[in-house]
């Protein structure tokens, strides 16, 4: 099983970067096809109680790296991707990772 | 429900990273109490080509932040945290964060 994480960065706005995540971005990311599950979660914490390095972390699962790319390369997983743009204002880093 | 991602850095030598990951710290890992999941996966690619900024990512699903802390806290909680320094030459980014 392959895993698509995505670090958004800490924002310029918090506030507007929730907003529009909440009411924007998060549906456009639930019409990604083939994800096996979705998984959206906010930073709370770092433990050396510095300024944490990522503001959100949303992941997506999906079956084979093949099934990945062809949802990303599909209209909706275009849009969902070109959308990060539009809130990411602390940048967003990809990793692809293979579950063990 | 919390999740812990630990976020491994590029290892000096990654052949010696996955040996002790795999026979060592594995099974550390997976006497902390309390964690509903763990997963463990290895990076594969970055969509932008480059290096990636990320060996491994671990990630460990707790019901609540006090049964994280229960079991950070714990004594193998803790052989598991202070194990990490013994194989991650790159570096461990710790993030914890709540599930929306």
């Amino acid at each position: 099983m392959i895993k698509l994480t995505v670090l958004y960065g800490p924002p310029t706005d918090p506030a507007a970067f929730e907003d529009y995540y909440a009411n924007t971005h998060l549906a456009l990311a639930a019409k990604i096809p083939n994800a096996r599950r979705i998984e959206a979660s906010k930073v709370v914490a770092t433990p050396a109680d510095g300024e944490a390095p990522y503001h959100r972390i949303a992941e997506l699962w999906f079956d084979s790296a093949d099934q990945m790319q062809a949802a990303l390369g599909s209209e909706e997983g275009r849009a969902a991707v070109e959308d990060i743009d539009a809130f990411a204002t602390g940048g967003a880093t990809v990793v692809v990772s293979a579950l063990d």
